[in-house]
């Protein structure tokens, strides 16, 4: 009888010692050849189903036959995130020493949830917290706590703008209340949507969202977000939130902070700052100049599992308003609390729609104390350096076309070869270039050397190269570039 | 200068290889001598913050120095869910093809959000809910998902609920509407408080709940159910829900899912079933009593990182409902199309609040082939085989007295010495009792060899003995009960 059914616990552990060391040389040589796979597999949707058996496993299989499995079903079949040549959305790069650290997390197996669960899980998370937050150059009003994802961070500042709103929403609901009037969260035409999805989850719905116009460079327009308000206002729905972000998901335009806090203060609302994407810019001092007012937030989100390299999931909140998360999603249960009856100063269930929580925090200090504030500044900027060369490229390109800013690390662009350049992007020329860009990144992303995705800005078909893999190197986006004209110059022929 | 300060990308893949070996050393030294460790670490709130620096680290640091102080400040200030000791809430482990499960999916590195963006992510994740589905014996009308927690799980589903109800909440929202009235979620007074998390978060808040008394067995009334549902609908309330659980959190009690599936189908109600800690049982053909009718529900929630021995995270939602699910959270941007515009048959986070998904189907893939369905029955038996023999001591002592029903692994009893045994519970031998047991409680769980978790029942403290760590044994029973002994005539004396 196999180990698995004679045994009535887990696998031994020398055997697992045997394994996981296996398993460190399968890690090992994926992250060393992951360059060699094309970064979006050549696969169409529902034939890797029929790979796997249609019904579980009854009996034991060896260790080897699963790892077998896995080298030969499951690394080919995935979209290499880690793979340089991965430029499209926002890279979420598993660095080596984040590795490391969710190995440690998943074999001392902790739940954050309560201190008493995990004392070094909470302890920790305040620590690394306060680190973040000493490194993004926030004042210590601001506390805070690490979720899995900026959906999680933005819900939760939007629970609390819903509670500080002060209808009590956690406790008596909103619905079937005569006294609750409409309520209105306020965020550009480009905010991310996990605010919509956020709105939808939190009974505000959809309808509770205005989308603010953007300026030229996508940027939200305080004029316009101060007329919004008053209109709500006249029309006796209550304004309860403004979402400004910084480094929009399409072309990673930066709000107006100043001007928005100036109107949030004025109006008594709420401000949450999306910075999911940007946040970790502001560790480098430098380069703090889109952040500016950010400090006047009531809520801050800052995803380390985006730049700054953290394996998924790994987002930070912060917050100068604790206060009102409480009232949001605090509870008590006999069967929770301590014997004595006493209470943790930390627990960290009472901020967050979730219970059971990960210990997030170890990977952030592996990886904080591995790189140094210092290493991830310079790995940052070089990312910005990248991006602000590969913006150069475009810019001196006739047939190319920069179609935003460049605040960051990420470059909008359309090919737009001479005989589609008339000056107007009217009727028939509009929708050639969009098809004709369609077809270019479906080509470029054939190769499989690189990854890109698209989006629309102002109705245009866009192009993203958006640089923030911790493995790409300046040779990466120089053979981007050399696809992108190669590919388009095919298009042409 | 440090590699870390010298490169700009990521360490560098045969350094990886180097230091994860001896980040597997550590973890199989820490699980071949958790056992000798206190279950729960003799620390109080805030003594740990200290000892590491206030400030966040400017330079690099070597691996090794990291790696000594997670020896010496991460493993000694952690509650050991991985100790055969741990007795308290419900148990989760992080068996050992689970934690090969976790260094993998850190390493490929996948966010399961979209198709596109995860192909095996998604597809794994169809396959390996259908081979949990088929274990625990539901019909294939029956499609989900994994989730991080119970918490989200239950929120998903009370979000299709009330999308259900016809009020459009996702897209309308819950307030300032007159034609929505006061909701109502049905769920018994021993029900999880996840459940009142979900009411808070989505807007329904906790005065939706309407807690219904249970039977002496802590089993909820249908007849209470009925009742309660008539009263509202004469006070013009709207029921939208009810939640049955298999298995509380307290005493483990088995809701009359027949009897209320009745109540929901007559009543039009949208029935979810919380069987979080105990649904793996039903992958024993032999012991499925507890779940008959379940199949009648619209969801069901039940946690592999609970009783499958999972690394946190993972909980499975299976819904006959995924219609409603889709309503609740589904957006679209073109950030996040396909080039061409094309759908995917299947997009998790059309049916979750978050965006990104870790890519939780690969621990299970590996687990349920490592252990086989048979194997993990094998062991789930054993631990209710563990329950019935603990919890007949607890009635062969007369100095105990047991509290509830075992119908899984979870034994609900008290200390109760024959000075303290006249017949009633009122007035100060019934506070006495209670602190008695405090003190018991706090005796043992002091002793760092086991950990229990209390609750109360009837309004009476209640020690719970809650068996269902993978790495418990029959010894490890029989010392916690020697020691529940010792400790209780050391309190007399």
């Amino acid at each position: 009888m196999s180990e698995q059914l004679s045994g009535l616990t887990d696998m031994d552990p020398e055997d697992f010692r045997a394994a996981a060391h296996a398993v460190v040389d399968q890690m090992a040589d994926y992250l060393a050849t992951v360059e060699r796979r094309p970064v979006m597999p050549p696969i169409t949707p529902g034939s890797l189903k029929p790979l796997f058996p249609a019904s579980p496993p009854e009996q034991p299989e060896p260790l080897a036959a699963i790892l077998d499995d896995y080298r030969r079903l499951v690394e080919p079949n995935a979209t290499h995130w880690q793979h340089p040549g991965f430029m499209a959305l926002f890279a979420t790069t598993a660095s080596a020493p984040g590795i490391l650290g969710e190995m440690l997390t998943a074999a001392i197996g902790q739940n954050a949830m309560l201190w008493r669960t995990s004392p070094i899980g909470t302890e920790l998370e305040q620590v690394v917290v306060d680190w973040l937050r000493q490194g993004v150059g926030l004042p210590p009003e601001f506390d805070g706590m690490l979720t899995d994802t900026a959906s999680t961070s933005s819900l939760i500042a939007l629970a609390g703008a819903r509670e500080a709103s002060g209808f009590s929403a956690a406790a008596e609901g909103l619905a079937g209340r005569d006294e609750v009037p409409s309520l209105r969260i306020y965020l550009s035409r480009e905010a991310h949507n996990s605010i919509d999805k956020a709105a939808m989850t939190l009974g505000l719905g959809r309808a509770s969202l205005v989308h603010i116009p953007v300026d030229e460079a996508y940027a939200m327009r305080p004029d316009a977000l101060a007329e919004a308000i008053e209109t709500d206002r006249s029309a006796a729905r209550r304004p309860i939130a403004i979402v400004a972000t910084v480094g929009t998901t399409s072309s990673t335009a930066v709000d107006p902070v100043p001007a928005i806090a100036a109107v949030a203060e004025r109006e008594g609302l709420w401000l949450h700052v999306d910075s999911a994407y940007a946040g970790p810019v502001a560790l480098i001092a430098g380069r703090r100049a889109p952040f500016a007012g950010w400090e006047r937030a009531d809520s801050i989100v800052i995803n380390p599992h985006k730049w700054l390299f953290t394996p998924l999931d790994a987002s930070l909140l912060l917050t100068r308003r604790l206060d009102a998360l409480r009232t949001a999603f605090s509870l008590s249960r006999a069967y929770i609390e301590a014997p004595d009856g006493s209470v943790a100063p930390r627990d960290y269930t009472d901020f967050t729609p979730q219970l059971g929580r990960r210990f997030r925090a170890l990977k952030l200090w592996i990886q904080l104390r591995w790189f140094g504030l210092e290493g991830l500044r310079r790995r940052i900027d070089h990312h910005i350096e990248l991006a602000q060369e590969f913006a150069s490229w475009i810019d001196a390109d006739p047939e190319f076309e920069r179609l935003a800013p460049v605040p960051f690390s990420t470059v909008c662009f359309r090919y737009r070869p001479a005989a589609l350049r008339d000056g107007t992007d009217a009727g028939s020329i509009s929708e050639r270039l969009d098809a004709l860009n369609a077809r270019l990144i479906t080509a470029v992303n054939g190769t499989g050397e690189v990854f890109l995705s698209h989006t629309k800005l102002g109705g245009r078909y866009t192009i993203r190269m958006a640089i923030g893999n911790l493995r790409t190197e300046r040779r990466h986006i120089e053979r981007a570039w050399q696809l992108l004209r190669r590919e388009a110059a095919a298009l042409d022929g």
